[in-house]
Parts: C-alpha cells; structure tokens; sequence
C-alpha cells in the first residue's frame, strides 16, 4: 500500500460518522472504550466462539460482525458492512496472526498505523535491523557458526506469547534445544530461529505513542510482562526447580514506572524510532508502538524486539498511567488517544495522515 | 439462616438511612470509602487496640463501635446499635476468621453477601468439592495413602495468610513437613491437612462481582499476592536461599491485568461460579467473590482457592481498576461497588435481594 | 540554617506569585505537574543535555534555568533568578547527590522539606541511630570484629541506586567484597562500609506525607523497587545464575498496597518518625518521607532505611494511590500533595512551617 494509495481507502467515507473498529481480542476492550469515550461509533469483529464473552460489554459495542474464523474479515461481505460504517480498523497483536500478514496488507480498509511496517515487524530479523539501523542498542545475534561463550536465548519466529523460548550457555545446549523444537513440530527448521545474545538486567517495555497531528512522541506507559511458567519458578525449592524447563508464555502485565534518569534514553530510542521509520517507511510510525528492552545494571537499555502497534500491556493503563496525566489532564488510555487522534485528525482534516 | 429467613432482618429498618458496617481490618478502609461515596452512612466496629489507627480516617467514619474483643460483636448491645442505625454488614477475610463462623452465621443482622457459603469456605475440601462441582478446573487433590509422584503443596486449615504452608516432591517430604507442623502446634492432626497437585506455572487472582440488581457477572480486577519470604527469597544467593525454609505469609498485592484472550476462560469460571451456588445455595452469589489460580504456559487455568467474599487484593483499586472502567465510567472500587449494589437494590425494592 | 533564620528566606518574596522549583531528574515530572494542578507557577533548573527531554513536558514549566553543571544552581545568578521568581525548592534525590550537602545546607532558597535531615540521611550511621531512637526497629548492624553467623548486605555509601551492594553469609566473604570494592575504587577504605544484618522477608516502600498544616500524617503510597540485575537473575537457569554477580541498582518500581492488618504498625513506625524529628530537629519533618523496610513472614516489619524527602517510588501516582484516596477525593500524587501544602499553607499565613 503506497503513499498515494491512501486517499482511495477513505474517497467514499461520510468523516461525520466514522466508526472504530477492531478485532475481538488482545486490546479491543480498550480500544472500543477509547472509542466511546471521544464519541465514535464502534465496530467489533469477533469469532462466533468468543461472541457470548464480547456480548458482557455490549455498552461499548455499536455494531458487530459474527465471522466464524478471523480471515472472514477479507470477505467482501465484511468488508463492505465495515466500509458502509466509514470504520477505521485499529491494528492489534491478534491481526497480523489471525488474518495473515498478506491479507491484510492488500486490505482495502483504512488502518490506524504503519502498514508498511507489519512485514518487518513479521520478521525477527528485518526487526532488528530496523532498531540497529534506527541508532537503538540491541543484542549481539549469533548463528551456528560462531562460537556461543556467553548466555544467549533461542526464539522462534511467530511463537505466540513467546512459547518455546530457551535460554543456554552453550553451543550444544542451543543446537539441543533446536533439535527439540523442531521434533515437537514447534519449527521446521533451524533457519527460522533467532540467537540472540542474553542480556543479563531487568525487562521493560516502553508504550510510545507518536502523533502525526501534534508532531509529537508520548510516552503513556510502560509494563513488564507476567510469564508462565518462568515468573512462578522461583518459588518452587531449588531441587525441585532444576526439574522443570523453563518457559516464557505471557500471561499477563504488572505496571512499572522507571527512574526519571532513564526517560531521556528511552525517549531517545522512541524519536529515533519515529525518525528512522520516517525516513524508510513513509509516512514513517502513526500512533502507538513498543520498545521492549532490558536494563542492565549499569543504566545502559538494550531492545530485543519492538511491536509496531498497540501492546497488551496498555491494558493495564485504561484509565491512563502516570507518563500520560503529564500530557492530558485526563484518563488517557493508549485505546482512547488512538480515537482522539482520529478526532483530532478530522477536526484538522488530517485524517489521510493518521490512515496508512 | 434460610431464604425465608431474610425478611425479618430489615423489617424494622428504615431504608431511608441505612448503614454500612463492617470490622476495622481487611478492606474495612476500601469498604467505608466506596460507602460514602455513594451517600451511605458508615459504622466501623473496631478494636480498642486499632481505635488510634482508625481514627486518622476519621472522614470515612460516621459511628464507631468499640470492642475489646472482636467477639463482642455478638453482643446484645452492640447488635441492637447496628440495629438502631439499620446497618448492613459487609463480611471481609477478616469476619469468619476472628468472629467464628457459628457465630456469623446465627448473628441478627443483614450481611451483604452469601452467607450459607462462609460454612464452605471455612472447610478445604468442601471448598474444592464446590469448584469441581461447578465445572472449575482444580487441582488433583493427594491422600496420604496415594503415590505421589510430582510436585505438591501441603495447606494447613485456617492459616492465616498461607501460614505454614508448604511444597514437597515426595511422600517422606510431605509426611515429615506434617510431622513438624503437628509438633510446632500448627495443626493438631494430619486430618486436617490438604495435600494439593502443585501446579506450575503463576499466580493469579480474579476479582468478580455478581450483581442481583443488574443480573450480570463483572470482572474488577486482578492481582497477583505479594508473599513473605518467598516473593524475596529469589534475592539471595542460591547457597544461602537453599539453607531458609519458604513461608507463604501475604502481605500485599501487586496488580495485574490479563491476557485478553484468557478473560473469556476466567468469565466462564465466574459464570460457572455464580451458577453454581444459586443451584446449591440459593438465592446464590451476591456481590464480590474471587478465584485464585494458577495460569499454566499453554494457558489452562486451575483454580486453587476461591473466597466468597470481598478479597484484600482489592484494595490495590480504590479509584477502579482496569477492568472497572468497562462497566462503569467512574472510579468504582469493589467496596464502592457493593454500596452501588445496596443503592440499586433500594431503588428497586430489592434490598431483601441482596442481604442473607 | 537554624529555625529561626527562616523567614528571612521569604520577606522579599510575593506571596500570590509563588513559583515551585526542582531540578529536572527523580521526581520532576511529578512534582512540576502537581504543582501546574494547584494553580503555581513552575521553574526547572536542568542540566544543558536534557533540556530537550525536558522541553518536550513544556507545558509543565512556566520558567527554565539551563545550568552546565548542577552546582551552578548555587551561584548568585541562579538564586537570584529563583528568588525574583518567588521560588520554593522541592528537594529529591537529586540535591543532594547533585549538588553537594553543604552547598544545599547553606543555600539562600526556602525549601520545602527539613534541611537539617539532609546531613543524617546523607550518613548510613546517623541514619539507622536515627530511626533506632525514634522507636523504629532496624536491623542488626555488624562490624568487622564481631562474629557473623547469619546473612548480611554490605552497603556503600553514597552508592548511586544501590550500586555494589552485595549480600554475604560469612565474614571471609564480607572481606572479600569490600577488598574487591576497594579495588574497583567504588569506596575508598572498609570504614565506609555498613554491614546489615540481611532481614530474610520481602522489601516493602512507604510513602508518607506529614502535613504541618493539618498537623496530621498521611500515608500516600507504597511500592517495590525494580533492582537490575536482582530482578531478572531468577529468570535465567539456575547453572548460569550462579555464574552471575547480583546487583541492585534501582531502575524503576512496581505498584504495591499492604495488609490492612499491617498499616498501623506502618502507620506507628511514621508517627514515630515524626515525633522524634520534632524533638531533635525542630521544628520536624516537613512533607514527604519514606520508610525502607523488610516484611518478615511473621509480620514483623524492620526499617533498613529512611528518605527524608519524596522518593522516586511516589512516580507510581502521578493520579494517586489507593492510600491517597482516603483522605483526598481528587487525584493526589505526592508532586500536587507538596503543592497543596504551600497552597494551604499560604491561605493560613504559614508558609514559614513549611520550609526551612
């Protein structure tokens, strides 16, 4: 989808009714709440199996789409109900892996965001290009050919929440591990795994949120992520834990705020990020995106991955978060300062701005 | 006390200045909060020995009730003055534990909540018997006379905050941490010990409300518990944390918000819950309960432990939480909410609705 | 400065312009939108390479002193530029370490806090005799000609974030580490050392607030701190994490409220705090303090350190806390709680109670 490509999506929209729209999981409670509360209309696809759970906040839903799978979203059936309620469809970690990174690339409805950035972000390793190139610190990568003389974590591309991940010390534990992976069907090859260098510090992840209507960045938040079963082991005996493998499925989040000498660094690697995508990405980052990082204990941040969209962690943050109070005087959710965005993108008539 | 029974409680109440009582200790601070907020007169009964500490939120309390000990709470004359300001009490953690269960159950007042299910909760395994029944999700539970060959946990009765508690792998393990329990006058049988299947993976505790008013089932919030020494032993070195035994004392709550795609599993918990004890007990679930659980790494949820009543994790919440907001576009504590409850209810001349 | 010298510190100062000044780090952001909440003006005194994180919260800041180097706050041309501006300073963890005890000791600027308490916390002894006479229990602390039989922590003093802190069980292992601390230039002679007994429970933060002008002491919150590496050893395979050196530098904190059961012991050991700064050092703590502590699992809770200013953990409640709640229904962090004070202070003609 080319720059120029944009204004088609919307040719035919009425701006006097726009409508949110997202998928029904991952952050959608609060996106449609966002949307509500800067008076939008809202439109919720949802699987016909979770439909009775979406149903128990029916006061945030206007409209709603039954599919019985996620792609059904590229029928032209959907397509047109959604485009006949003028919605803009706000990206969320569910999209890419449910409908596929190519549908909705060809996608013909308007989306809050980058789509250009979705196959990189698809990527791990175009991922970490992009930070590298962006001027954002990020771990040493190995492949099998090298030699591994420090801790280094296996990931695998496309691992929902993370599943599989492994930490080892050695060449032989990684090739091991992989081996396993690969029995247990979780990859098919060696190729499509990640060895990154294992950063030893604390995790971190930074809620940016850059506006193309008031050419700024925010920060609105930052998290850690809760993960099974790795965050409960400690608290097995020790002989007992030796016992069990570890691993890293998200589960959840747990607010965190950071010491006001490390803002200016992250803030730093947001502007670069914003920058560099700018730059090869035009129009470059539209509203939120994530930084996620470890903290070594000497100050210095090292990012591991970034997600070009909301994150699950502005879940915790619906009634907004210490960093947002210091831009809005108000509760500002990531949810809701997507849909003032749009807002305030319409009031400027810059609504092709903030569309990709 | 039976269904039938409810009535004669409020007979003589004027419903125009009803008061929300409850004992200094547990959420008493959230519960008086959320009552003034929503016009209630407030009574605290308090001890002598807390009366100080009570009194610095003096704003929050209208009529103090002060006992030398927290059974005095029976009492003629203290019952006839919760009487004379027609108070419904609001049962905590700490009611059953320091009143003792006959005596609530028999005790003349309204209570806002379930009262034939405090007999449940007081008993282990009539607990878990509950949850199974109601299509929940628990952990296999171990007897003495059955092989053990993974992990468990070994819970003694009435423990205040998980006192005592312990994880063993083994039979000897487990026969010999009983052992010590009975010789340190922890528990005074092995009868009366609970050996549970130790789930691994983490934590987490579901803040429901069931509203009799508004026939839904709200999620508030969601918590993980902040315990001593386990949640700081990770801090020492691995030689010296092997020489400490682990205790599991709860002394806070740290917050936390879910996956979006596991709240539709936690939802049919509830829903299950709530159901449940209107079959068994009715008129059912009135107002807060929780479910306490362990998340697994390929997200299966088991329940553990649920409490009947309002939980101390929700006191992390006292301006709302995460979840809160769907529902209620104010700051809605669950102390706040189980007054909202009580002013719904006498809207609607239900009020005998959501008393036992 | 001794008490009677302070109101020569305000006689030229306009009462109805009163700006709030701070350095920009710690708790800046915080302190300077709390104060924008109350109606004053603000002005931040910050260092030439973050003026540009600083400009992108302009709307925080009415006034702006660009300093090559912290200590430039104490020359004539910054003071007077903060005096004609009616200035009162909040003091954070900053001052001190930024701009040296004595110059702060001395420096012409009301501030809002008590300055004589800066040269007790600046000095673990004088420190830990401090909260030990107020009646607050400590623990244990060891020198190099005692036995040591149980854990302990070495601290360094004026160690940035807990920097080089280390735990050790056996004295040939406190010797080793302060040899090797010595070499690394982190301290200058083992005379600089404290060696705590290591209090086995998990760490639990306490933000107070006592108010000269409604002579009442407020509890405003509580956290965990966020230590790199500390906090994410535990996620690495046991083998590898004992391979690692542990570390505690601070990098951020994490939401927490306590047991109600346990606030009036909290609240006890803050009373006390007061109390014996009002004998030895009047006219008492002004503001915001913090207490350090371990929760054993028996509930006994030791103080292993004192902040006699807002610490950064407060950054939490930038909306308020839960605590916050109880005394003030509007949105109360610790920045805007500072400025209320002026504010009431002020309106009751008592600005000289309230810096020093």
């Amino acid at each position: 989808m080319s720059l120029t490509d944009v204004s088609f999506l919307i040719t035919d929209y009425d701006f006097d009714n726009i409508t949110i729209a997202t998928l029904g999981s991952h952050s959608a409670l609060q996106i449609l709440h966002g949307a509500k509360l800067e008076g939008f209309s809202t439109l919720l696809i949802v699987e016909k199996k979770r439909e009775w759970f979406y149903d128990m906040f029916s006061n945030l839903i206007d409209f709603k789409v039954v599919v019985d799978s996620w792609k059904d979203i590229c029928k032209d059936r959907v397509l047109s109900y959604l485009r006949k309620h003028n919605s803009i469809l706000i990206p969320h970690g569910s999209l890419i892996e449910y409908v596929g990174l190519e549908n909705v690339e060809k996608m013909r409805l308007p989306i809050f965001g980058l789509r250009s950035l979705f196959r990189i972000e698809a990527n791990q390793r175009m991922k970490m290009e992009f930070l590298r190139n962006a001027g954002i610190k990020i771990p040493k990568e190995y492949t099998l050919d090298m030699d591994i003389n420090s801790p280094v974590i296996i990931k695998f591309p496309g691992a929902k929440g993370g599943k599989g991940y492994f930490i080892a010390k050695t060449k032989e534990e990684v090739i091991k591990g992989i081996r396993e992976a690969i029995s247990q069907g979780i990859i098919t090859s060696h190729e499509d795994v990640m060895i990154q260098e294992y950063i030893v510090g604390v995790t971190a992840y930074y809620h940016f949120f850059y506006s193309p209507t008031l050419r700024r960045l925010e920060i609105l938040g930052a998290d850690i992520r809760y993960e099974s079963n790795i965050d409960g082991l400690y608290r097995l005996p020790p002989d007992l834990r030796e016992s069990i493998r570890a691993s890293f499925t998200v589960v959840g989040n747990i607010p965190l705020v950071l010491r006001e000498s490390l803002l200016p660094k992250i803030m730093r690697y947001g502007l670069n990020f914003v920058k560099y995508s700018q730059i090869t990405l035009p129009p470059g980052i539209i509203g939120p995106f994530c930084l996620e990082s470890v903290i070594k204990d000497d100050g210095e941040i090292v990012v591991f991955e970034f997600s070009g969209r909301i994150v699950a962690g502005t879940n915790l943050y619906v009634t907004g978060s210490p960093y947002s109070s210091f831009y809005w005087n108000e509760p500002m959710s990531v949810g809701r300062r997507i849909a003032r965005e749009i807002r305030l993108a319409l009031e400027k008539d810059m609504l092709h701005k903030v569309i990709t």
